[in-house]
């Protein structure tokens, strides 16, 4: 039995306008596309908004390789309204304020029952799928080409398909454009902090790339009492910035000859170091600053040029660890709410991580600010 | 004040026979040798027995550089009563039981005052000592020729001379060559598995060498009620050893063709993995056998020919760890009389591994039996 919605689509084929990249490298194109009705376990969201993170970007740029895959969808950090749910979809219904989110939680399997890792062994972790249960795409070009899904969510459309491993619920009174921003680098940055390191009070913090997801790392150490947070860059503008999320000491690489700089702030190397760009050496950079007997450092940038980090197992042995996370070690399902509780009661900032905003056919435009440095989290508008 | 003691040797030169090594991957020389008295903050310890340990003959074997120290007086795995206190000693007097302990623990520095890791600050980690605070020796041969100390222990003489921070005291109905095992290898595997892996019940475990160390993870392991302990070793006497230590299944690399055993028995890779050889090749192994989301590595052996570990980034982001200790993380002065609680409660098994026993004049013949692969421990009897 299909249930109908208010507005009568659901069932059929929705047209609408999505921002499809044809190629690589290339402005995104607005066109009109055709996004099927959910299947069963999916759900269709209406995007209110939707931002751009930088593994868009990274994958936007892939020309080679079985990742480049074109034409595509992109846009994975959103929040949108649910229009219409397919088969056997009885955690979602029309209407609800949703937040979709790149890493699957299943809630059932042995990894999303674990209080451990945010991994879901049923879904696994691909990082460029289509629908994650048939392996087909809900997306068609007005021609009936086959439009390639990014990241099990695409928002960078108006409509767009998603399965409800990929979707959280979260209060309609909640303000969109802060909603988008829970769905991934913000995220990402506070889960790390504060699941994956578990910064104590007092701590010292290193983070290299202050970009939205090491300034979210900041604000979580900053919320968990860190005594210094230091902040490495190659763009100066970030200490102001960095500032305002508790970055309270900051290292240019370009301006200081010596590496020692964070042993010396700190005794001997910081409590934790996070890794917030996907470089091997800055990766090596980040465990090596970290201070011997107990020094985390946690890898969240991806490494596309898959090079290997090289560590001295002599390091290891005094004491140092190094781990990593996709999506902060959040559970999306569990710790999103929790996030968004913390946000109404003041207790994270998300206001500030919003540098700009732009209406949908602006898309390109959040493109040329990020590559530019120039914006944390650029807010597009469906409307 | 010189305290005097009973035998009247206080603050007197001590001749007595020590085993010293005149020439790298040579046989130990029983020879006649000079100790000093103690000097402040130091005891003099009359060795009751001592056992080998892999690292005596790593570095015995060292023949170049400026680990190459020679004569030496190898040994720091044992245990002793004191024949004599230096000034500002209180800790200890004459007659108690000790146990020697390579890894320092000044108990006042921030490192161990800390709860975490098992370092100290002020004392360091620097693997090939003579005396920690002057950097002298206490030996001398009879023509006056300084013999090097090893690892602030050298316990292959008679009597030897250690800093109170490498110290701890042991009740004196203690059995000797029980406590003996405490003082390294054993300590070093149950700690790894219970502070610093800090192993659940039902958790899988692979451990990459059956020593004596990979045998006392494994104990550690079972007493922690692990489902699976998988022990990996090129000797296929290992399994049957193994089991008295709660290994339940064995790998032997030379007869499995595939390396995705570990894999396959237990659903996807072990919860964690142990590395107690040394060889970075063998730790690559190690950190890929345990599972995504969670999975551990803990790194316990030393590599020595500095090869660097490469690390698949991408496996880090999935939620993998890697970390190291040495002395299994256990801070000595605290956690040794813990663990020799467990072993009068019956709850640790360190009879098992006594596979030898010699008398000093044999000494040799330890090392045979270790490099044969044929003892776990040997104990070597001063008397």
């Amino acid at each position: 039995m299909e249930k109908q919605n208010r507005s009568g689509t659901a069932g059929k084929v929705i047209r609408c306008k999505a921002a499809v990249c044809r190629n690589p490298g290339e402005p995104l194109v607005i066109e009109e596309i055709m996004v099927d009705p959910p299947k069963a376990w999916e759900i269709r969201i209406k995007i209110l908004c939707t931002s751009l993170c930088h593994s868009d970007v990274t994958f936007w740029k892939i020309s080679i390789g079985p990742f480049a895959l074109f034409p595509r969808i992109f846009g994975h950090e959103a929040v949108g309204v649910v229009e219409s749910v397919g088969e056997h979809v009885e955690e979602f219904q029309e209407g609800d304020m949703v937040v979709p989110v790149f890493r699957p939680n299943c809630r059932e399997c042995r990894d999303c029952k674990s209080q451990k890792g945010n991994g879901c062994s049923i879904f696994g972790d691909k990082l460029v799928a289509e629908m994650p249960r048939d392996g087909t795409s809900r997306f068609k070009g007005m021609n009936g080409e086959t439009l390639h899904h990014f990241l099990s969510v695409s928002s960078f459309s108006e409509y767009t398909v998603v399965d409800v491993v990929h979707v959280v619920k979260i209060s309609s009174e909640f303000p969109a454009e802060k909603a988008c921003l829970l769905s991934c680098g913000v995220s990402t940055g506070i889960g790390a902090a504060w699941k994956v390191a578990d910064i104590e009070e007092g701590s010292t913090v290193a983070i290299f790339g202050l970009g939205a997801v090491g300034l979210a790392v900041a604000e979580g150490a900053r919320l968990r009492g860190a005594s210094k947070i230091i902040g490495v860059d190659l763009n100066q503008e970030k200490f102001e910035i960095g500032k305002k999320f508790g970055v309270s000491e900051f290292i240019n690489p370009t301006t200081c000859g010596e590496k020692k700089v964070i042993k010396e702030i700190t005794d001997g190397g910081v409590d934790y170091s996070f890794e917030c760009i996907g470089l091997a050496s800055l990766m090596e950079e980040a465990f090596n600053s970290s201070r011997v007997n107990w020094g985390k450092t946690v890898i969240l940038g991806v490494e596309m040029h898959h090079t290997p980090l090289p560590i001295n197992t002599y390091f290891l042995l005094r004491g140092r660890t190094v781990t990593g996370c996709f999506f902060g070690g959040l559970k999306a399902k569990s710790d999103i709410p929790i996030l968004a509780q913390k946000y109404l009661h003041k207790e994270i900032n998300l206001d500030g991580f919003i540098t700009h905003e732009v209406n949908f056919q602006d898309i390109n435009k959040a493109f040329d600010l990020l590559l530019e440095g120039k914006s944390l989290r650029c807010i597009i508008w469906m409307d």
